[in-house]
């Protein structure tokens, strides 16, 4: 009989105390399909206090280090969360006392993921993450192992349920993005400080780990370009349903001739592609590998029963035994990948403007967007009462009108000096929307 | 410096071709995934003949039990499909000379899974097939590893993407089952003899190896209740749309007080549900584990390239030193699976009935419902210019009107009661149309 894999457990909030009993729940099944028992024998947090009689049995540990420092662990489990100390001192702790580690801290993978996996892959034992990047969909597992033998042209997803919530609500019920985000803290789907979320955060440190493990560069979050959610409005969602669209948060990193290209931001998809028809507090991830039709994973990014039940499995795996360099290949192989500025980004545009009503404003509009050899696929007037080109009529002279532009592909650089031209016409009021197309 | 991988392929027909070709272009970044080099050092095939300078290139066995038995190859690799001899033979050979074995062959693994899996343990060697089903979507993986801890209550997929191409041109076309199964041999996607597919047995074989993976149980096809899409008409997809739904052919194994239901059958899933969004040859799974929401993964789940993505991969596995019991636990954990009677399903039901044209009809049919206990959620009357309660106007007599019933949850042997009792009172005409439906 093999002895028994002894687990140890830093967090116990929600996704800690629901590792707990899962494995105390299914312990049978697991040690059947493991080859050894799994057991967690001692926990820390950072209060001491009565959490019930399944989590109070377990041994306490006076702190995170001292946890992972224990003779008695195999396994340390760091639920801790935040981008620096005590986790990752207690996550080197581990490593370099020849412990593998399992952990959901996105944070600080995101920033210390090259330094830890080194540590890791130092002292061979695992660093496994699954749990980092929505929840239970096996995002970590299906790029590191499951594709192995494949070559990335893209990869994207939907990886922030708080943004595809309120984005949703905002096109079903066309309630402004304040309505929706007081909502949405209401019923706990937001922080009370919802800035990590909306602007787009949360998504990048996801993204920067999906895109190590897909294109073999340095996890890094410095090296996308973020931009949020909160500057849309239901307007934006109506004319892209009109076209044919729907506007989610997505996550991208793709291979172009300049490099890996990592960026996160609004983003308007095909309404019949996989991505669109994600709904709610849903997340997804597409992966668009060379030669073959795209695969999606779709499911519950947060919560803690299936943020647990992917954190158990890469413990399963370090009880069968399993250690796979944690972001796919040796650190030393990995790259660095510099921020490709967004000004080079090519690809579709949706562009919204507020046109001053007089005679010439299409006609400037047109020649600016040809100047920088924009070609457009489509232009939609939302009132026809207050035509952009018109002037005419006496009886609204001076009411600017929506008009929306949807433009083959070209430059984000070219995007903007049109626009910035056209500002300079004096023939659009406020300031113009612009939204990324992403084909499928 | 680790000895590279050897691989012997016995089969060199699309899937083949594609193994060859991606491990030769992969060479280089496979190597640093895995920690050493793969390389295909020999082959056999039915026939010896020209396939162009990459696959001659490769040192030629005579047959595949000889390349089996091989002292050069680590891992024999078998495409050529059938379930039997001589790929049962040569698999058989590999794991007895100590060779490891990744496969496509569903039709073999759900006859002689049990047995193959239960030789490889005895050998200490993997036995891998994650492009048996769904081509390169990761459904092996995410039930054996990424979601090992967890306990299903229910995984079901588009499995077959014949018969998926097929229902969604029936849906968007609405042309009959006849001329859309030629038009789809016509233009590849289906086999001269269609029955393989169209009738459900190729998604039969692929479920056998889901449900093993998902609920611990013997591999077996001859448990699974099998029905094709042959008898579906645009009639009832259209009315399937009417009332929110979608129809799909669906592999379905679920937990029930009774034991492990394995089906594979036309079926009506609401149309704001994951899987009914999958249109074409693509494939997908959907996963319910206990106190999470479901996962669903979506693909391609044919066709040389993506096929070749999962032996990689699966080759793969075996370069890190990574084995795992092949159905998830040891073939002596894995328990009988009893063929579930079909007649004690329960669930809702589609009833498509062509009803007779005169005064009582509505209510003979009712009352025969109503002494099964089954209760009717919607009634929808397709032509209301021959009302089957009717019987007023002289113009239309004897017309039978078609009458769609949606049943709530009831027991299929109840609805099979009832229809027979209905038919006995001469109240309607021809065959009544059945659907089962599964609720997300």
């Amino acid at each position: 009989m093999v002895a028994s894999l002894k687990v140890g457990i830093a967090g116990l909030g929600t996704v800690g105390a629901s590792v707990v009993r899962l494995i105390a729940q299914q312990c049978a099944v697991l040690g059947v399909r493991c080859g050894r028992k799994i057991e967690v024998v001692a926990a820390t947090a950072r209060k001491r206090k009565k959490r019930g009689p399944d989590l109070d049995r377990i041994r306490w540990v006076d702190n995170a280090k001292k946890l992972a420092a224990d003779p008695e662990i195999d396994v340390f489990v760091e639920l801790m969360g935040g981008d620096g100390d005590p986790a990752k001192a207690a996550i080197e702790t581990a490593l370099a006392n020849g412990k593998s580690v399992v952990t959901a801290n996105k944070a600080l993978l995101a920033k210390h993921g090259l330094a830890l996996a080194a540590l890791a892959e130092k002292n061979k034992v695992a660093l496994n993450f699954e749990a980092a990047v929505g929840g239970v969909i096996p995002i970590v597992k299906t790029l590191r192992e499951g594709m192995a033998g494949n070559s990335f042209a893209r990869v994207y997803g939907i990886l922030n349920g708080t943004c595809n919530y309120i984005l949703t609500r905002m096109e079903r019920e066309k309630l402004p993005f304040d309505v929706l985000l007081k909502d949405a803290q209401r019923l706990g789907y937001a922080e009370a400080d919802p800035t990590f979320d909306i602007e787009g955060y949360d998504t990048a440190q996801k993204l920067a780990i999906v895109a190590s493990l897909a294109f073999g560069i340095r996890v890094d979050e410095r090296a996308i370009n973020v931009e949020g959610i909160s500057s849309l409005s239901p307007e934006d969602l109506e004319a892209a349903d009109e076209l044919g669209y729907r506007v989610k948060l997505l996550g991208v990193a793709m291979r172009t001739a300049k490099g890996i290209e990592q960026r996160v931001h609004p983003t308007m998809v095909p309404k019949d592609s996989a991505i669109a028809q994600v709904m709610g507090v849903t997340n997804a991830l597409s992966i668009d590998a060379h030669g073959i039709n795209p695969i999606t994973l779709v499911g519950p990014g947060a919560g803690g029963a299936a943020t647990a039940a992917s954190v158990v499995a890469d413990i399963g795996d370090i009880a069968r035994g399993v250690r796979t360099a944690p972001f796919g290949r040796p650190t030393a192989k990995l790259v660095v990948s510099k921020k490709a500025p967004m000004q080079r980004h090519e690809g579709g545009y949706y562009i919204r403007l507020l046109a001053v009503d007089r005679p010439g404003t299409f006609a400037t509009i047109t020649k600016h967007l040809a100047a920088q050899k924009i070609s457009l696929e489509s232009i939609v007037q939302r009132h026809s009462d207050a035509a952009p080109h018109g002037g005419d009529d006496p009886k609204s002279p001076a009411k600017p009108a929506p008009v929306i532009l949807i433009t083959y592909a070209t430059t984000e650089d070219a995007v903007r000096r049109a626009l910035k031209a056209i500002k300079k016409q004096g023939v659009i009021a406020g300031h113009p929307q612009v939204i990324r197309i992403e084909k499928n």
